[in-house]
């Protein structure tokens, strides 16, 4: 086999070559359709790459995508894997000269362990349906992204998705035992186990849980399954006439030793939006949406209540779960509703939670030096916040916001917070990828990634 | 600073130079007293390395450990982490020509933040103190090796010690959020966040635990904790004719969606050795000793009972906590049994919990053949089993008894399972590895392993 080297690769790969080499293993798989390979270039960040990819392959098997790397590593061509292309940090979108390979067709649910209360899933499969297809048998997927209607497993896996429930049920890496992975040269790789516990060598199954396709593909994941929550859920709509106060109570909420399962919090200006988009009365401030599960919930729940009245919130509790659907159905509207008014960039600082009342301030600061809005919600119950930069009818982002992005960076690491909680780095944050990591540990991370990918053709650019 | 290559460094370091650059940079910390050493030598696997290492330094900060691995990369002297001495894999012994870093001396709680529920610790605080320390605080620290009253928290770190709570609370790596890690060369890098979420970059936090000492030394950990568990702990006490209808109980009760927060699964040989040596009548058979907690412990427990009763088992339920406790002193005797009958080989396979009673039935299978007894306990939970081979006098394994343990690994990989649930790979189950890996992912790993380690001077001959 002869290995071109990438930056020979990169200036002049034989783009021909490479497309009769993917037709000749592939076939249909094969597409250059201008429509396939339009989408490739954009995900759900608003981003778009300056240009289309060579080539998408639609992977049928694991043997499709061994084929088809076997040829990357042959030829030195570049290799963006893929899934619903929901991501909000553009690492799954695709340029000139690079290979998208889709997993979106391996979208099989294998088996169901009730037992060993495990599920084998093939990476396509969306989040959703893996939750319908276990709900008979008494089963469900923790991790639960906000897209979890749209993206896929392998992509929730390829990011560590978070989500809603994660102060609770755990973020995506504590959902995974096992990986098949395909590395860069298309050897197939099985990381992990069907145990909860195994201690044997390092633990690669957690380092590419998160690794946004820059280590392997992944092409079949065993996954912890949880048992359906018995018992009521009981919903709680606070609202707090500022979202300081609102912050100040949820965090008071979890130091008070109150579990609950989800604990969203939708900011002032937040609100308004949502307000307005569905044309409902809202008296001004903050809300609190909280969900207690299990069977302690009407206990728990009624503590809940107690606190945020003692803090000056207002509070409706219920235990229908009609009604407190209808109460998410406020928070679910706040994309929506940003998304009315043009392209938005969606950023996902964390800190400690203790430290939410602080974030707020913080962002407030920087909303009055730029004189812009940042609509904000957050996970409160994990200390994740989504401050939402409008950028109106262009694509692009502006300078001026990443300015006013840059220092909400800088306020969340100074907190002793993150820079993504769950969106990933991919294309949009690499630049503060050193600020969080230090020289260092960036240089430990870009050696491993080169032991997985020495041509350095998976996902190039993305998070390094 | 000069750079000696690993191979003339292992070949011929000059000793004298290596003790008196420690002893001019650390001065008290640096021991070469022949108690010092020979106490390294061991570990509580019953293994003793061939030789007494160099040296013993005792670290007393991070600087500390900054200064005796800068020395090491120096003078390409291997370096040897060590807490408590309490592993059972042989991982932390050390031998002729080696420095041991002892952080047994850096035992403190850093810091407490109950509203973000987590705890920095210094690497040496042994567990059961780390839960002393917490409990006013109304927290604690989930991950439970049956050694916890003896071994650290930095040791349970590098082995991802898991326990006897791990299917309901988790492993030692689903408890860690943040390190502080020294390299090979003495640089200090901090891993990981203070947060729940977060996904900046690969996560090496997770790399790092279970990587038993082979890519840096952990010298400060950020870990979660957890509320004490509010509400009544029942406790039952489950007597079987034998272990086969133990195990299936075992299955039978997590099949059914219930989850004790302990399962502990006691052999008959295993059973009938606690008796003698307690000295206490024994009907004979196979016992569970089973643990619910939490707000539905009581209807959990009364759930559980009727499961065994329907298999056939007797039960007894207390919800005393000293009743409870008593029950447990049962199985808490086990090693304090085996050890009275000499020297113990405790081996740690686990396998996919539906494949407990499958398992059980390969060892009794491996005792017919080879004509031993092997007295086994399970963390029935999980699928965690510690067979026990009775050496007597001998200190070392005889190849026949290796034999058995090598056809029980197998018999536990071929059920979907692994050689080592919580105790590592260390020395004494290398050969196994490539077993369990396969070809790549351990020339991946060992590729990991000298990003790290680039001399290989971190616990040489350990895990690769």
């Amino acid at each position: 086999m002869s290995v071109t080297s990438p930056s020979h690769a990169s200036a002049h790969p034989d783009y021909q070559n490479v497309l009769t080499l993917l037709k000749d293993a592939l076939g249909d798989a094969v597409s250059t359709e201008s429509g396939d390979l339009e989408e490739a270039r954009a995900d759900k960040s608003g981003h778009v790459s300056g240009s289309a990819p060579l080539v998408v392959v639609t992977a049928r098997s694991i043997e499709d995508v061994q084929a088809t790397l076997r040829i990357a590593t042959q030829t030195g061509t570049p290799v963006v894997a893929r899934g619903a292309g929901t991501g909000l940090a553009g690492g799954a979108i695709a340029e000139a000269g690079q290979i998208v390979i889709s997993t979106l067709a391996m979208n099989r649910l294998l088996e169901v362990s009730i037992d060993d209360e495990l599920a084998v899933v093939q990476p396509g499969i969306i989040n959703a349906e893996l939750n319908e297809q276990l709900e008979p048998h008494g089963l469900w997927f923790a991790p639960d992204p906000a897209s979890r209607a749209i993206s896929t497993v392998g992509g929730n896996i390829a990011t560590n998705a978070g989500g809603l429930l994660c102060a609770k049920y755990g973020v995506t890496r504590d959902a995974v035992l096992g990986l098949k992975v395909v590395l860069a040269d298309g050897r197939l790789l099985e990381l992990g186990h069907r145990t909860v516990k195994g201690v044997t060598g390092l633990d690669l199954t957690a380092l590419m849980v998160g690794s946004e396709g820059t280590l392997g593909v992944i092409v079949e994941a065993t996954v912890k399954t949880r048992r359906l929550v018995a018992g009521p859920v009981a919903v709680i709509s606070a609202n707090f006439s500022t979202v300081d106060d609102a912050a100040r109570a949820a965090a008071v909420i979890t130091s008070s030793g109150l579990h609950p399962a989800i604990m969203e919090l939708i900011g002032e200006s937040a609100m308004a939006g949502i307000a307005a988009h569905l044309g409902i009365d809202h008296p001004g401030g903050s809300q609190l949406i909280i969900q207690a599960d299990g069977p302690g919930a009407q206990t728990e729940a009624d503590a809940i209540v107690a606190v945020i009245r003692s803090l000056g919130g207002t509070a409706d509790l219920s235990l229908d779960r009609e009604e407190g659907e209808r109460l998410f159905a406020i928070r679910r509207s706040f994309h929506p509703a940003m998304a009315a008014l043009g392209t938005v960039l969606i950023e996902d600082v964390c800190v400690p939670r203790s430290a939410l009342p602080a974030m707020f301030a913080a962002i407030g600061e920087i909303e009055a030096k730029y004189g812009i809005s940042i609509p904000t919600v957050a996970h409160a119950g994990d200390g994740n916040l989504h401050p939402n930069f409008i950028l109106g009818d262009t694509g692009e982002v502006p300078d001026e916001i990443w300015s006013a992005a840059d220092e909400m960076f800088l306020a969340a690491l100074r907190l002793g917070g993150t820079l993504t909680g769950e969106h990933g780095i991919g294309i949009l944050k690499r630049r503060w990828l050193r600020d969080e990591l230090g020289d260092d540990q960036l240089a430990l991370q870009e050696q491993i990634k080169a032991v997985f990918d020495p041509q350095g053709i998976l996902n190039p650019g993305k998070v390094f």
